[in-house]
């Protein structure tokens, strides 16, 4: 049982086809998708848990779970001396012989229960794969202990826009929340939840939008009694549209006011966003602070060579052979080789997993995946091996809002190019 | 993709329910069951393909798949320099967001195909999660490409009565094979596959039983592109019953001959006497050669502390306290605590994956897990985490062949008490 | 730097040669000699360290450090997510070119102050090589802190008898030390030292002898500061002879009271005790707590095989084969072979690093490490690697106190036979 | 002793002061000097014995070992499936209580004898700390055992002006080295080395310039017997003055030829060089082969951000944040900061450890390492930790070609600013 009776497990929600996110998740689900050149995304829940010393980690996989399970365990090794795990889990046939599918993030985690209640974790800790923050959630447990919340929710103030695609709290002067609506469609509801003013002084926030509201963040810590009755007394498949609902009736429910970076990868756009912030001083994720690093699989490469290029607001990651002649305002991940005279402006190029196709695989009959000589690329999304031939021309010529193609999609404007394609020479889309 | 290609990647089936095996496998599937008091079966595959050098390695799983992926995670680790990976593949949704479950071996196998296909490899080597041996596949892969089989079959010698429940193979003087059958009902069928005398001389085996068979071990090496292709041509669900028929019929097979130490978990009875049979000397797996060690999740225990205690023909695991009067004829796993007066014969005590229940889980008032004083106990199979009173007497007193009860049961004659059973003073049976 | 401000950074003092050891320091130093069969000295003090979640370790070596040196780097890996390190610090050649030896616990500290302070450790905490216990550290530094002491003396209640051969500590009522002697001649000086009633009942420690002392166990909690001032001010080359009583003078210096299980392996004769201890129930060191393990270098050898055996309060480690008639009060170190007839008590057996000798090493002509037959070996010590012949008697028969002969030694009346010793059947001593 | 017998150990000697090194060498000892903006010197000659499947190093060291021995124990642990270790052969006390230091190369390995013959190696390879090359030993070690050869010792084809400073070697047709001397003085002696042409005719090296000689790497493939009974024989200290030439006159010595890319790092000059060499494509030590990877301590930083720089011929290392105007010809180490409007030229900069001082160790006292804005940086090499303050010049305003400063030295021509220097606003150079 490892080294000391664990207090929290992580309990982290990586099972949705993402299909928001399609064209990207075709070949990948949304937790297993690259991030900032060299990171996947399921890399920063764990992160966060494993820096909050949290190292007992159940992920919830089911739609192209293979690929998350590898990335997990060529990854995430823990000592004998700290002991912690990261274990996947996915559909199971139980010992009834039933064969049954994950059909919400509820349900998800009610059908694991007898695999996650063999830790001894008095508090669970319920992540999302799929947001970006830099949060130590000891300080959200100690809050949870010390409000004596059965359940605790995570919460950030947003603006309206925002609030009609969120789940909406309610909260009294001890942080209580004494009302919760999912994705609240009146407009009427919508108002009861804006915030009071006493709630921006309270919590030091006058700069921020008045007309606001305290949204949850899917992030939450549950007291091991509470998370088994709750599941059992409501059997809905969500725990946004049902269980938290329940909750907030039913047992303590606190929230515990959050205020710095966070992101959900809702969309193409969010993701295409949330990369490119990372290229600009001081926004976004920190990747930089080395005593909470966001960790992925090492690897052993060397720093990008570069020869003879324009550099703007950019980040160009390991293994990176650059001839290009300018690179303006983009992430050019692992092993990214682009060739002299080209031209790459607000584009995510995710990067390659290794330099050549394995032997057997190989669809390109050349040697190698690059992006050839005297393109111009601007606004994309370059997927993981990918061959861009010379003087390819990705521009969205016909300002297509959105679009499907052989291997090129357009999504709010940004060009996508999924992995395995091979643009020919002289292409221009 | 690592230091090298790969050129073997082993491929391990571990989905099946083992139905043969209940009630061992209420609690657990088939390869995560505990054996030789340290090691759970499915650390044999492993560990012979590890020891092969074949470091990548997929299991295939389904059935309780969770306590197996966490094992195999726990355990094997390896390291940067030259790199492996042991992944689980269990049933996921897939790119059409389809739900399938694996239907038999080759199916399971033909649904996990483009994750295996990322692996280099130019052979796989397919094994069985519930097989026991000491096997250096390096030997089977050079027969395989001297022989340049498309599909290479392990085979032992074996007979009359194991021939009907296994595959069996004719062979020719090359070793090609030229007939192939799965469980031959009929006599005249089987009589067409007993060996020639030409083979035991040539094999060196004349001292075997003449009227032998040349036995399936239900291991194989594939081709790479011949696995491919007979997944694709044979849509049976099964290699035993239909890919290796179709394989014989239209690609260069062979056998592999092998005649040393191979046992298949099949039955309870099988099982019980493959762990007794290792407290005999030199019989059975080897478990000392250290240049090919048995891996299994490393403990940090003290050797058993033995108070007083008669000890005859019996392996007794670390973290033991023995206080018994005689222990005979048995295997005593990890952390078991027997008390004064108690003797155990002729039994497999699986031991205790910790000294305490887990702080929330204990189903036990009392402290700890343990066989009470003065008991006797014979011919009996204890399952972890089982709690027995003094006076308790396990003798199969009516002389069951076979029994259901509550968390005892009975196989073959012998005695079963399942995983969370507590029985209470001066229980008998 | 690693994940966290290092607070506190471990020191353990391993380089001594350990004459009062002899002869078991001939082929290794002294806190890399066996212990409880299968762990080495130094194994204990890491762990404790380890456990109290002080991870960044530097062990100062100097006597055969080489031996030392690979069972730590081979032991002790550290993850990545919770960095640690254990660092063998041995005699260099510094920036001048000087070449430097330690003559002393305080002066090796101070030639390696240079390495040392590269930790931000607010506090360093100093520990000997050679000592056994229990301790969590995280209680010496809270009280350290709360104290506010520059320097905490880890102290236990002693009889008279072992005053003399310790340092002493006398305290006030707040536990700050005002006086300090190290191993007191004058009779009249040690009466000064004794403990009053007072002490006694503080600390509810009534049941012990009244006429005793308090004794430093030579376990340190240095401020940083005072550290670094300290060895500069007081030149002297020992702890216990010089700067403890310059800090005792000069800076605050609190006391630690501990009461627990301790022992200081000084001569022959403690190590085999603290050997022997561990046989018995609930004494000694505790190797059971899985949540404070004591780690050492992990094999994967199957639990003991024992043949036909009346074993009595010993431990039996992984890896043996016992074909004795009898094992009593004894320890039996990892991958001994003891044959049939075989009689042993009260006898401590290092057993071996390997079941057969080196291909090159080899210095037996016979197969293997092992204790023959119809052997009665009473109250010894048997280092690794040693073959004894058939009807062998280690009985010491003379009574020796003391006595050296070749590969034979006689201690306390304990006989040793050391490492690469064979002695041939009918062999008498 | 592992999984199998260890049919290769390699020695490395690590333990020269590197006098032509300095000022490079005040810190550090030479085979750990940063390299490549991400490496130590000492990772190549470890990464190659791995990558050659010789996992048992022994590495020894004595000049500054401390800083190697950490970087060594933090950056290569092996699992337990395919043992190996790195040890770190330091000086120590003996069994007879002497303290000895290493007189030369020769004497190190005599003096670890007793440490180095506890491997089960038949072959040693003996490799030097500091030399460059991407080699496959594995074929080194084949052409060893085909020639049966007592000794075998890589050369490579040298021009005359090296061929004074190196080893030479003269070969039969066989390769059987019939002559060697080391650093010959006299002309005619050197003249009788001069290669034949069969020699470039044989090796197809017709491209190379005809008067070449034949010149020793400094790398030795040694029988083990034939090790032990040179040592013995000839007491002499180093291997290139003494031992080399006894082992060509007494026992069978064969050379191994090899051509690709060696360079040893015997002044700053080829240090400098050898890093500027890795911008440039396609020349110097390949660090891009990911089936032979160097190895290195594991960071998990990000990509460099680049803010607005014209970048060429240049490797910029992870976690750095270049606000550079121009980067050319550089290599730029991890972590490394420069700020707007400067212009850095033909430098090499290490890199940093760490972003900030360590809490107790800051010797700055503003935040963090940096180049400060609008300096000019030309030919120079930055050690480690340095800080320089803006509108700094670094030109070599006086044209020194060697010139000893306060934390600024030159050597033919190239400034070194040392670890630990602060150069103030304004400085000039």
């Amino acid at each position: 049982m490892g080294k000391k009776a664990i207090q929290v497990a992580t309990i982290i929600l990586a099972g949705g086809q993402g299909t928001r996110l399609h064209p990207l998740t075709i070949h990948h689900s949304k937790p297993a998708i690259a991030y900032g050149g060299r990171y996947r995304l399921i890399d920063i829940p764990i992160s966060n848990s494993i820096n909050s010393d949290f190292r007992q980690i159940f992920v919830i996989a089911q739609y192209l779970s293979g690929e998350l399970q590898h990335h997990i365990s060529q990854t995430y090794h823990f000592d004998v001396f700290n002991p912690g795990s990261v274990d996947v889990l996915t559909p199971q046939m139980n010992e009834q012989g039933e064969q049954e599918w994950f059909k919400g993030t509820a349900d998800a985690v009610r059908k694991n229960l007898p695999t996650i209640l063999k830790s001894t974790a008095d508090y669970f800790l319920i992540l999302s794969g799929d947001q970006l923050y830099n949060i130590n959630f000891q300080h959200m447990v100690a809050f949870a202990q010390s409000a004596k919340a059965d359940l605790t929710i995570a919460s950030i103030p947003i603006l309206e826009k925002e609030a009609k695609r969120m789940g909406l709290l309610k909260i009294d002067s001890e942080c209580r929340v004494t009302d919760f609506v999912e994705k609240p469609k009146e407009r009427e509801r919508l108002k009861t939840f804006q915030l009071k003013p006493s709630f921006y002084k309270k919590w030091k926030m006058e700069s921020i939008k008045k007309n606001s509201y305290l949204g949850s963040m899917g992030i939450y810590v549950f007291k091991r009694e509470a998370l088994i009755s709750l599941l059992s007394q409501d059997k809905g498949e969500d725990f946004g549209y049902h269980l938290i609902s329940t909750a907030v009736k039913k047992r303590k429910t606190s929230a515990f006011i959050y205020s710095g970076y966070w992101e959900d990868i809702g969309t193409v756009a969010s993701y295409y966003e949330a990369n490119l912030i990372l290229t600009r001083s001081l926004e976004g994720l920190n990747t930089y602070d080395e005593t909470n690093p966001i960790y992925t699989r090492p690897t052993f490469l060397p720093g990008p060579k570069i020869k003879e290029t324009k550099v703007t607001q950019s980040i160009i990651c390991e293994g990176c052979i650059i001839e290009a002649k300018e690179i303006t305002n983009s992430i050019i991940g692992l092993r990214s080789h682009i060739k002299r005279g080209t031209i790459v402006r607000d584009t995510v190029m995710m990067g390659n997993h290794f330099y050549m196709p394995p032997l057997h695989l190989g669809k390109f009959t050349d040697e190698d995946y690059w992006i050839g000589e005297n393109c111009l690329i601007e606004k994309a999304i370059i997927d993981e091996h990918v061959q861009i031939g010379d003087r390819v021309k990705l521009i969205n010529k016909k300002k297509h809002k959105n679009y499907d193609g052989e291997g090129i999609y357009v999504r709010d404007g940004i060009i996508i190019v999924i992995s395995g394609t091979k643009l020919p020479d002289n292409f221009v889309f």
